[in-house]
């Protein structure tokens, strides 16, 4: 089993109420890897700048994630500045360097067409269908994430997104302005109509919810006593979601309810630390410990 | 069993996003009686005025709800009248009228001193410590609301209050508020310091939680398709939560955690119509049926 992951791969300079970081690692693509490769093998496709640190190719491959997708080109790696305030759910934007991402053209290499599952990570409708038409019949699941930069600017390519895929991750406040409906179980079942299996919405320090057309599974987040950096939480649960199921090998709305938990799980790990930091060490046990807890507080 | 009920008998004049409704009846003690009788005996305390209507008495009388302790008093009702925008989580109040209200001085009747819990609304805390005095070792449970007002004006008559209750009533903003800590689980441990033993928190559409020394249950919110009147809806969670809690006249840990996801269902009842509506015709079998496709969600 294996999972394509498709996405940004990035330096980030980052600044929340806890400290600072300069051009650390980061990108939708990075932090998916990261997660995802404690479950199951990654095979990562995206590009980076002349920039990019040995050190980081060396993480990423020795966490056995498959780099043959992974171009690098003249010029500087993806950089984003930003910045998170009172409101830890919602990130301040003050630079976007698109660099060597903004000609990304993603080629899916052959050696990945026996993946089971595809996650599009958040970039541009365009190339997210792109990557869906050199996939598609030959992945048997395929995720996306997306953000209110695109349900504003490119909404019909979304749309297409949308109906293309088998999961579709937003946050409430993407559902409600991706279908102009006020409340959150409306605007899924307005989401479902639009084509996916599943929509999972994701709601921060909130928890998460998964709907299809004849379930739902509903999950509070983990009581996170350390918030370090949010920053890759939400690729982090998709990779705990998607991984776990991966591992599992099968798309049941059982296995799918568990993955909630495994994605929720490892996202509260992820914000300990900032960039990948609390990823490098973190262990499986450790997760099956915290995933234990979890599963306490819910029952 | 019964439950003492202390707290406002108000005429409500709303105004949601779905419609207007003008001196309808409402106030903690109100909307936590319509609830609580649903699963046991109700003893109320209030205070009304001259203009209270004899078809509100009656509605409460006809839900089994014991008035010895409702005085009438020379002149008016207490009066409000608040509005819900964009954020249903959050009202806006025009007016307030405290009328009969302002001079409420709460005497328990020596007939409800028999009851097992008592639940004191959100009023002022030199009020509900008046009488925690008059019944600390008569009941067994003594539960309290509260809002941001009390923790800005009254600190240390709420801190009181606080430390002499079993449970504390709190949203996650209020739980900052009261702590300065960001973090809820930690603002949650801050209260149990103050000495509660367990603090429910109330995150509106996005769940509860409630914590102890040594345990900790989360539960996300009923995922409501129908919004009309927020109104209530605290005041009514704690009535599904102690209502079930002293029907099954036990205090541990998992009859709360039952008790919890009984608050969340029957609160989401309660926001699906203006003031009391709803609970005029709820019927435990309704409850019952919503409260096994909630556990279907959470399993």
């Amino acid at each position: 089993m294996a999972i394509i992951a498709v996405g940004s791969v990035a330096y980030d300079s980052l600044k929340t109420p806890f400290g600072e970081r300069e051009r650390v690692l980061g990108g939708s693509a990075t932090h998916f890897s990261m997660g995802a490769s404690l479950f199951t093998k990654v095979n990562l496709v995206g590009v980076v700048g002349k920039d990019f640190r040995e050190e980081d190719i060396e993480l990423l491959r020795n966490r056995g994630v498959n780099l043959e997708g992974l171009v690098q080109k003249e010029g500087k790696t993806f950089f984003w500045k930003g910045e998170y305030r009172e409101n830890l759910n919602e990130a301040i934007t003050h630079d976007t360097q698109l660099n060597v991402f903004a000609e990304f053209d993603p080629v899916i290499p052959e050696s990945y067409m026996d993946s089971n599952i595809l996650f599009l990570g958040n970039i541009h409708p365009e190339l997210q269908l792109k990557v869906i038409n050199q996939v598609e019949n030959k992945v048997k699941f395929i995720a996306a994430d997306t953000m209110n930069l695109w349900i504003n600017t490119t909404p019909e390519q979304l749309k297409e997104v949308i109906k293309r895929v088998n999961l579709i991750f937003v946050n409430d406040g993407e559902a409600r302005l991706l279908t102009g409906e006020k409340i959150v179980v409306k605007a899924a079942k307005k989401i479902l109509d639009m084509g996916p299996d599943f929509v999972c919405i994701k709601r921060g320090e909130y928890g998460a919810s998964l709907f299809s057309k004849n379930d739902t599974a509903l999950l509070p987040a983990f009581p996170v006593e350390k918030v370090i950096d949010p920053t890759g939480a939400g690729d982090t649960f998709a990779a705990g979601f998607l991984g776990y199921v991966d591992k599992y090998g099968n798309f049941s709305f059982d296995t799918f309810r568990e993955g909630l938990k495994v994605g929720t799980v490892l996202s509260s790990f992820q914000i300990e630390d900032f960039s990948v930091d609390r990823m490098r060490t973190l262990t499986l046990t450790e997760v099956e410990n915290r995933l234990n807890l979890f599963r306490k507080f819910i029952r």
